[in-house]
């Protein structure tokens, strides 16, 4: 796999989503937003790092009735497995199959996660304990909050494989950023590429928003003119 | 029915959804969990009582037109009926077919219900004047806050009757139990069972998470093996 | 078209959505409230405007791919030619289908509009930037907060034309008013008269309220009976 | 409750759908067709009968799991009751709460149904057997073909209540009409009325569709100029 | 615009919808088939022509609930005024925003279309009349059939616009090729390059197919290897 | 794995979707129906086979825009070596994430595997080619017809996993029964328990469906008392 160095996963974290998706499309990414999930917490600070995938299929009764099974190790308990498995600087994305009607994790395995330096969890079902979890300094991302228990619709079948997750196909080892405002997925071999063009998007812009917070018409400001562009140049080099 | 003391109630008040929900899987409830329905505010604290429910069917132009029924008394406004009908210490279940298209009510009767001690209410379509609903002492629960009158799309038809509230059975006399999390249903004649081991699961996980706060594996300490159980027994009789 | 002068529109903002609905609803018009949109902050205060309405089709890889067209005038950028084009007073209402696999627009857009003295803005569809747009004192709804960039899935193709938002029909010039609750579109034909109704039942809305918080029941107090009725007078001219 | 008389059904069964769903609006009723359900078999012809009703909740595992409660009468197994209470001349009408995960029932009910000279049965969740129905003489209206057996999701547990189907309301004894294209209740205080005016538009459309397959323009034919009725009126006395 | 030959239009009669869109997509063009309408007929044979658009709104009390208007001419009609506007060799397309609780059309506008010589019809909202639609020797295409008069939720706004249809781009004069599987909009500017490609790919999996029926594997075949491509050639040739 | 006769699959094609479906439920499964799949034609005859499985992700732009990727083997077309690796007498079951916006595969793969001899194939998803699939003597499943091609939203990612499909379970191996009203999914281990139970089933419903056609009410005959089951046995016997 391409190497993702710490200098990338920086820029990427100095980004925010509106940026990192415009990059994407730019290179001909329709789609990289994970639409329709929300942090637990309005304070979800930024955070960069590589996907670490969980698949879940609908459980059964046969496989997944007994809760006995949690003491279990191996295929038995691939979620137990999966959370010891993640590393620091990992973040776990599981694919729920969108269905909120179980929660996909509890504040238990956040805990354990966190504690280990796991980056951030992300789940297009729900999460159980949501309003401890957001109360957690661990990013933590889902369609819904629901209470009732995994194996009542789900099971967990697969890890580190190539999943999809709110509709956007996620493979292990792509980087995921988010923040407040929700979670993109960029593909691992165009990521330090990606992280460039991005912060000096993110600088730009940042620029452009004092010239329209000062009044200025969006023509010529935004996207800039070749006058707007020398004055950004020299903010910058100020 | 079968009698519900003060003490079952206070028990489950003491119990997150999480710990519900699993009690009601071990006795093979597969979901009892209001899923998709959010409290007016996130401060909302936890309560348990028991519900009194009230059904919608569609409004129907010859029937619901004209706001001056609300004047009038029986069969023609059962909604007022209801909101005096209930008494203190119950829980309003509002079966509104999942139509968040008009309010099933707004902060007026709210306010009536909240004076009257009752505990909670509950609808799986929307609330009017939710900013106000919010900021009231009094849990309320719904998919979403629309503004649009009742009449617009509901017609209430019948009170204390068994109904579905977002796809759970809600029976009159079950057992509400809610906090920022959500709305677990307990049926009624399970609740007191229910109440006694959610209690003990709930003070169990709590000591465990202490241990997973503290860097433990899941393996031994979530579930507990025998060692970290013999750890818990200590803790609780200390 | 109507006159609508400062009057109606401060009438209008001293009532909430709930009391507008009611007062359409009794002139025949069953869902005037857009379901389903969301403010990006809790603190949005409540305002009043005409409507200046943008119309958005899916996008096509010919006509929408290349982001360069971000600077071309006319018909080729319609969406900047429209935030260059609305007036202050006016609220900006987006038919974006409902499809919130896109941003309608950003805090850039936002910004501007806000600087031009926009009252609000409105889409169907989704904002980027939620986060900082939340924070702005500039009122913006949408369904969901998505970054990923607006021609990815839409383009704007005409400005001024009446439309759906939300399934409502939102004409150029409705009366459009709107705080943390919500939004409620009023045909411009009777905004004044709405607005007259409106502020007085709002008033006697906030004097019944007292009424039922000091422990009245429902009948007699809402609606009000003439005793009821005699008391608010006394009140109001007191 | 209104009497309906042989006539008034005879009207209503010589009209089409579009022409009911007409006179209706034309008297203020939005909505009475219902929406999403479909005939099991294409050569459903058109019949006339008043609704008697039944309503479904969500299933629970301590009251539905034991299948062998088929066996048992009264509340215990209502849909068996409903069955047998149904008269020859109605038509079943079930709310399903539009969930088709499982089947609202199968070829046995409906065999017994249609041997009872029950005109129709309409659920707006699914059928099972629907291969076996739709080549029954017996109009069966579903959303959907579903196997999976009743109480897997569903409990019957009230008849003749007022009920919401497909998002209409429906009352025992209304009038419901239908044909290959779906479904329209009809309330009962006014069958009469509307089977009047329903014959005579079915009468002069069809009228109207010979001069449109003539060629004829839309203007002055449909709808009907002076000349153009008054060629009507020579046609119908011919 | 870019002119359409009737060489074109047979080319693009004589491939199926698969064919169509898989030339789309190799020149970038991900979807452009009308996903989730379906023709009224099964027998429906395959038509191409040029679009022609109309845009529904919705309808709203005080414009649409009054059926007298159906007389009147110009903006207040502007349906009948498209049916009587729409030429022969065209194809009537309706934005009718994927709702249909009402009817975008029925048979009597449809039979004067096909009289005039249009084409065929096509809406992402419902018919009403559906089965006797389904008679005529005209492509009808719908999600739905629904009996509801089109009032009751759709207003017609305006034609010959750029459009969405079940969200995909319709811009008037695209062409618009279906059969009994769909309908495929193919974009004005390079019908003819595509109608060629298309043809070509037609007649080599037509001889492919023959192949596999044969008894031939995938590989070597689907796609085709050189010794295939070859064999093919002279089959083309003999 | 359990071995399958010939005998058990030879006695579960004798059965309906909705005795097997019965027959699971009382061993405590609630859903194995897939429910919202139809077969592309009505005259689909019943079979019985083994699910081979195959999974599909969200496609991206980066891996699955090139259709010269059809020539290639392996893990880049896992799609194609499906096709061929599935062996007579197997079910393919494709877990499409219930996507319809393009193919899970069209008409030249289904004759491919017809040709195997492979029983049916099945996606949650849609196929191409629908109208000629459903003239093959070969039974398909679907939610719908989409003439896109497969990559525009689908990879094929994984074989012979654990999956889930139209939200059931499918384990390789299981059996999988169908008939023109749909398909169930049968865990191997209960298969041939499932079969003779279901194959008694069905006779003795036969018999009990002259009964209720003979005029018998529900009551005694549906289901039998002690007199109907005698009368029963002397049918079998007969």
């Amino acid at each position: 796999m391409t190497e993702i160095t710490p200098e990338t996963l920086e820029k990427l974290k100095r980004c925010g989503q509106g940026t990192l998706t415009t990059q994407l499309f730019r290179r001909g990414y329709r789609q990289q937003f994970l639409v329709g999930l929300s942090p637990m917490s309005k304070e979800t600070g930024r955070f960069a790092g590589e996907a670490f995938t969980l698949r879940f299929i609908p459980s059964r009764e046969d496989k997944d009735w007994d809760l006995g099974d949690l003491k279990k190790r191996g295929e038995e308990n691939l979620q137990w497995e999966a959370v010891e498995a993640i590393a620091a600087g990992q973040v776990l994305v599981i694919d729920s199959r969108g269905d909120t009607r179980a929660a996909s994790a509890g504040n238990m395995l956040m805990t354990r996660m966190m504690k280990k330096g796991v980056v951030a969890a992300i789940t297009d079902g729900a999460w159980r304990d949501g309003t401890e979890i957001g109360e957690m300094p661990f990013p933590a991302y889902a369609r819904a909050n629901t209470a009732s228990t995994r194996p009542a619709y789900h099971r967990a079948i697969g890890m580190q494989e190539p999943i999809g997750c709110a509709e956007v196909a996620v493979y292990p080892g792509d980087i995921i950023v988010g923040d407040a405002d929700g979670v993109t997925v960029i593909p691992r071999a165009i990521a330090a590429d990606v992280a460039d063009d991005a912060l000096e998007q993110e600088q730009r812009e940042a620029f452009l928003l004092t010239k329209i917070e000062g009044g200025a018409p969006l023509w010529g400001t935004y996207p800039a003119d070749a006058a707007t562009l020398a004055e950004y140049e020299d903010w910058k080099s100020a």
